[in-house]
């Protein structure tokens, strides 16, 4: 291990919470090098809902590869682009009368969401872009200047533009609708809040500390921007590819986003792939106006056509990870409701929940404490209180149960040595949040 | 090719140029659905410097995935990343008395760059950063910032901060040493321009038109970068991985930049991998200060190791890239004297070069005559009027004979029907440049 | 009135409204050319507290030109400098216990505005500043930054940075306390509104609608700005110089802001002069970091210290404001009592009052009349839908009366023609605001 | 002197050079408490080039105060305004065949500038400007980032944006011309140089060293800014009103500016007042737009005119300032030669001159012993190395003989005592510069 401690960079994060070498995965396990397992409740940040090494992908990938298939083709017509594309519109976007264009941009979300936000801008010829409290979009400037959290904020060096903050579904408590609020400074000309581009939204905040918004809240801002001749972006890149429940996040609110962004998941197998869809009438891009060398990466085409074929062909997928998360709810909410109120709280949705531990030093007690029971499991919000819940959606029901099993067991032995603090906030009903990442 | 058409977003660029569905690929050529072979002298934009689908990495590939090796690691310690940081130390680091951390960002140039501006920026406690006249570095906000070209900067929708325009090595002639021009607005008080965290250069300006600094002005600007403690990063991601004559770009001039960047043929097999390298004092970042979801893509340390044990033990694979270099540059002398002076004119230096056709037009009616022949090619610079050789490293001599003989055969056929007009332009010797990509 | 019209930029405006050419003026009286007399509820936007050329300080004026007292003096000292700031020191700041510094700046509000978030922000290291809805602060861009007025924002041209916007006490209806919703977002690390500088804060925004801050809000403020290590800067421009009811608009609520920013009425006669005033603890300027040429209009000196010797000797001047405040508020309750809930609203406290009349085309209407019937009256709020009576201090109990009665002559006719719609918006008891200026 | 010390802020300046009180002033003359009087070659930072008190202005001031007239109009139409702008048109601009319209922004050359930048920007839908080295505009935020000044822009605390800087005419020696170098990065789209909404440029930078350009590099200018559609802002506040040898400084040039900034001495009287010029077909202001309480300070309209009237009814004015000129050129010629090349240096032209002392310390010394013998002269450039003479235009010969005789006298007393050191610069006949203000 010691060339990381003398090579790498002290950037590094996750490894220091898991300080093993780890060799091989499958599914919803990792194996260090000494052959130790580890139950995944990481899943990379929501990059693998599909497990690793998912095996129907596994085959693919090397069949296309031992082939001779292009492996690097920047924005060139191939063929594994083309069968991605007709999987895609199949079985995603037909099935839920969708029409949307696809544009393929560098494979990380912080370049799709990059990509929404030059296309709104320009579109729009309006700079600012209206984000949330709480949010996480990424860590280039562009996605960073939407990103609430002050640790990465502070760490760009240089004045964020362009965004301006407005609160979540619930930052305010049952005091104020936020919609409301947001209505008011886009109709009032003198509220001092630019017309916007663009709104920007999670429909989970992952990192943000697993908050969600309902779907009337949604709904709500969807009219709102429509109103006010703005742009709605969803960005789906963590509760998207089926996490929440449905394959996007924001079926069940019924609304058509004008530009989506995907990444994470996409590709099913863990490889870089990021997509932005938009609205045909909203293609106005000229040609390379946002380009990117590796926009053409063919293995994560042909994994992700073998993701959609075997998970989205119909909805039995769908159905388990609602059952699961059913299931996730009810532990979490045994377990919380053994500390009484106001202690433990239960977070988030489908399969992203979390339990907001009152403070980061708590959490973290608790997570140490089951990573040495074998469970890889990691904290979000605003001071690293919530343990997030991030397993893959594929995961087996045993292994599942046994997981939940390990964090209550963790909470159970952290409880009975800690004085849990009572929290104290302006707002009765709001839990603050987040500060990590991914 | 109608899904294309129907689905894609009209920011798609190369594939407009080459508008064939490209099937597998091996080395130097790719062959379409029809099994047309072409000759590929575009080479991922610089990602494919050991060609398309090394055998050797695509050997080490599967193995690895067989093995089920992680695929995604988000940036834990994996095995597959200790193997190439040890080899990176090995062969590229020690042999070079080159002593510098690592930083592992999201797989892309244009997140290299950001981390790069990032630290810069946090370090020195100042927001500027100077860039040069046609520079390329990407397409995310902060890296857009430092992109000379407005085609790209307008799409931003929003002002670019934090740069400040210097003229690059030769932009203003003879008539001046740009470096004398930098010194001098750091010196002065009174200057208007800030003093800035760093300058950000590339050693060869392969978007920007193939033009190439002297090791005497890359050595100047190093100190007086040192001179008024602004740190000094050079762009590799094109330049970098043996594409001049050496791994890193900056060998011949002997200078040590503060900040590396090196991203494209990095992974060796094309696939999404990008690096900073820093000088140790300089790794004050914070865990997690900028991170990334698909910073610990394993099957690109895979091949990134595999590529540097194949090619960088020795120093072979150097000497063969310089003598293909001076057959390209003798060649390329050669058609341009055809022509005569102020007409076309050779650009670029080691397996990085160009010819200049005067404009635009000229240039594509070249590269589309070369296309029909067999030849994928591009142009660079302002009005896309170089013509750029960026051929995989490890082309057969013969192949690489062929590909020129295409393009001389092409500009003699373009020039039997074109009157070729003369250029003019306020600095004699100055060619200006620049406009694509990637 | 021609060369007006060939000679003059477009951008005039008051004086489209009051199409006279002006010849003379005294009191609270203006004449015309034709010597038609007109009551005066304009008072220079609040420049003129103490009426127009008011004889105390014209003798005082003309005995120092007749002197050969410096006319221009930059910044050197002066006695006419000298002898303002002894009567500042004993009459002003002695008497309220008050320790602050005086800093002349450029003779403009916007120019004291200016200076003050400069200084802010390099004390505290931060480029955020916190304004609020419908604040105005001027029309220089950093001040521009803070003003909400997007008519006025849009003419910048060019992104207005380093402010963010948090809503004005009441602006979000009896639903929240907008001071506890600032302290909760610059307690949450990741809220995404960077830790400030500075809030800025009209206690009566003038030009936002007339609507004032409650003494409790403004301890709030002062309170949270503690909390967090934020300054309080209060632009006192329009409200202060006994507007209020006292010298300062702030005294009533009994905060000590670290920064005050002064102009307007401060030279007593109208003539260009500014000030900031703050604790001399943050006096960290290094000299002539801000300066200007016009910092030393010593006729401005001169009559500044007239207008506190005459009028802030003793409490008297202090005590008939609040007499005449009080019969402003009775009346215009009256008036709006007649035309029903809903209509009609009062705005304002002190003598800095105004009727809220629904819409900025029936406010115009009413203006106009009272035109014709001898009173200049202009509106402001948003939709410049607040007339607002902004009468010089010193005016006389039945012009007062008499210039109240034309508003309501004015409103009885315009009524008497029209149908006043219903206000309709989501938060109940919110008013929004301007757009007017000055 | 004490209260100065206690109460006002350390930002003053003037005054730590001249720690006088200083009472009365006429004309060339300045007189402190004590009836010592001191020869004015500071001039009010170039507000004062009629002198101070002219008895022919102050007659008519005095006679206007006496009638009543307004003091304060906002942008009313008053009589005042009037006459001062038919004067203006009659006197200034018909003579000249000049066709301007007339926007009185707040009294003050920032707001001047700032009013100029925000009408460019919008006329042409661009945010940046590109901006000379060593240039000086003035202080408010958007001035500010004209301003070349690190000393001055490193107070604004926040980054300062939409400015691109140039090298100014011989800032590159004589190796290139800097016309040239605008030119080819306006026309090279790849040159990271944006297109801007305008250049702004002093003809002589009082501020910057006293450097002036050349009437060819000027008409360049023009030409350039033509060719590109980008629009030319003289900044006239400093060098207009005759100090340069006619009314305005680009006379001589005989180019037709866009847009002309005028304040300083304008008032003639050193009351504040400021003026922005335009070609009529750029007057798109809607009302309002860029307004400020200080528009109509009438008492400055009341001396401009009595100011244009006295000197700008003929040209006989004119001719004595460019015989003044002459002899100060001769005069300071024969200082200089005395010292021997390298040493000191003339710079600047009309009654706009300096001597570069080669330090700031030397030129210190030479002031301060200047003002032991009964002159008040200041410094500018980077270094303060300028002594900068800007006495009023209506000076005595003999006075002037005697300035200029205190400063001979003050050098020879210095240098007598010190070892110049020799100068070193990359570029042999460049003179770096300025550093301190108004």
């Amino acid at each position: 291990m010691k060339i990381f401690e003398e090579l790498e960079s002290e950037v590094r994060s996750y490894s220091r919470n898991f300080p093993r070498i780890f060799k091989r995965a499958q599914g919803e396990f990792i194996y260090d090098e000494d052959e130790n397992e580890y139950i995944d409740f990481l899943a990379g940040a929501g990059a693998l809902n599909y497990g690793h090494n998912h095996p129907i992908m596994r085959t693919k990938l090397i069949e296309y590869i031992e082939s001779g298939g292009m492996t690097h083709s920047l924005d060139l017509f191939t063929d594994a682009k083309r069968e991605f594309m007709e999987t895609f519109r199949e079985k995603i976007l037909d099935k839920r009368d969708m029409d949307y264009r696809l544009m393929f941009t560098g494979p990380t979300g912080t370049n799709a969401v990059e990509a929404s936000l030059k296309m709104a801008r320009k579109l729009k010829q309006r700079s600012h872009v209206i984000a949330f409290t709480n949010g996480w979009h990424g860590q280039t400037l562009g996605a960073l200047s939407m990103t609430a959290n002050s640790h990465h904020r502070d760490g760009a060096g240089i004045a964020l533009t362009g965004a301006h903050r407005l609160p979540y579904d619930g930052y305010l408590g049952d005091q104020l609708n936020t919609i409301e609020y947001l209505d008011k400074v886009l109709s009032d000309t003198s509220s001092g809040v630019d017309l916007p581009a663009a709104c920007i939204v999670e429909t989970i905040q992952g990192e943000g500390g697993v908050n969600y918004c309902s779907p009337e809240w949604l709904r709500g801002l969807s009219e709102v921007c429509k109103k006010h001749d703005v742009l709605l972006i969803i960005d789906d890149i963590q509760a998207g590819c089926g996490r929440s429940g449905s394959f996007f996040s924001f079926e069940e609110a019924g609304i058509e986003p004008d530009i989506v962004t995907l990444s994470k998941s996409l590709s099913g197998y863990g490889l870089p792939f990021a997509m932005v869809m938009f609205k045909p009438e909203l293609d106005r891009w000229s040609p390379g106006e946002h380009n990117g060398t590796f926009r053409g990466n063919c293995h994560a085409f042909v994994t992700a056509k073998a993701a959609i074929d075997t998970y989205w062909s119909d909805d039995t997928f769908q159905q388990e990870v609602r059952k699961k998360g059913k299931y996730i709810a009810d532990r979490l909410d045994k377990i919380v409701e053994k500390y009484g109120d106001g202690n433990f709280t239960v977070m988030g949705r489908g399969m992203f929940q979390g339990i907001n531990c009152v403070n980061g030093e708590i959490a973290s007690k608790i997570t140490r404490a089951a990573f040495k029971k074998g469970l890889i499991i990691e904290t979000s919000g605003t001071d690293d209180q919530i343990i997030k819940l991030l397993c893959p959606l594929i995961i087996a029901e045993e292994v599942l149960a046994k997981g939940i099993d390990i964090i209550e067991e963790s909470i159970d032995e952290v409880c009975a040595n800690i004085e849990v603090p009572e929290e104290s906030d302006y707002f009765d009903d709001v839990t603050v949040n987040d500060t990590k990442e991914d």
